[in-house]
């Protein structure tokens, strides 16, 4: 399903649901949604003779800005909901381990 | 068309064209397509309630990856044909403004 | 004291210390010390006429890993320390959006 | 010399030189030397107990900062002084590969 599969964690294994308010959930499908379009709108630039290499690459850094600000929604939701509760369930250094690996190469 | 339009140059009005090889031309196209798809993945993942927010940021961070690929394809091809040639056209301020805004916050 | 002052937190004034169990502690200074070097020998490298731009470049982008080597040492502490731990506390608010800003422009 | 050695490039001993105008190394050379104290400072900051991780992370994301304009100073005269005359050159594939692969990571 994912051409570039990432490193996984077991976590999806273990449980824990995915903790995003309402509001967060759909301003983020929303968002992937606008950033699929833009994908296929430089598909075709790209496609086209026309078109000029560095208009290409300012619409690439567009849709990866676009995805930084999907990624800091999901983070904070993450934080919020999850890490800042692993006091209570026990599991800090569980938590921080897997946060600290997916913030590791973070664009 | 673009829903987080970036800042453009005039450079699409000034009518180079796309410098791209057939052979990193496909490539691009088919990595934009496996990016695209991703993303529509990626979307279905955030509107089920079961999966987890460290698995969505891992995905997002490997849809980063991809387009990093993507981008830097379309600046080796930018750099070779059109860059190391501004001497020869006689354009090279206006060049190396253009690539260094672009590069400026590259992720 | 710091030409590039950047945007501070009140959290200064709030009085949270510095968590950082002592072998943490002793290897961020250690490799902030090695950064310090690093940088002078750039320096003179720069001053030079014999060095070359782009291993001056390779060499910024060594001290910009090792810088980010540090910035997760730290960040894995105030994790651990202190953000698993804001729902004890009661301040989750203030801890997620002081910590989504300081991620913001994560290099 | 460099605790971090990164990946050299053969470079340095085909002989190239750093091109940089006088007005460029005295601002790249200030620059650093101001990041070196910068980093002086935050070794400082460390070294305390009274200090807070948060004031550690936005003073290293401050230096990160000073270190991205720097290499932006040093690219941009790389590009305009040695890549945009590769054409007369005649070394266009050797100048590219070397280039995009310091700019891969590029934080």
């Amino acid at each position: 399903m994912f051409p570039h599969e990432p490193p996984t964690t077991e976590c999806g294994a273990r449980g824990p649901l995915l903790h995003l308010d309402p509001a967060t959930r759909s301003g983020v499908v929303f968002r992937l949604k606008c950033v699929q379009g833009h994908v296929g709108a430089i598909t075709r630039m790209v496609e086209e003779e026309q078109s000029y290499c560095v208009d290409v690459l300012l619409q690439l850094r567009a849709v990866q800005g676009a995805l930084s600000r999907v990624n800091t929604m999901v983070l904070r939701s993450h934080l919020k909901e999850y890490v800042t509760t692993a006091g209570f369930r026990g599991d800090v250094a569980h938590t921080v381990d897997e946060l600290v690996d997916v913030l590791k190469y973070r664009a």
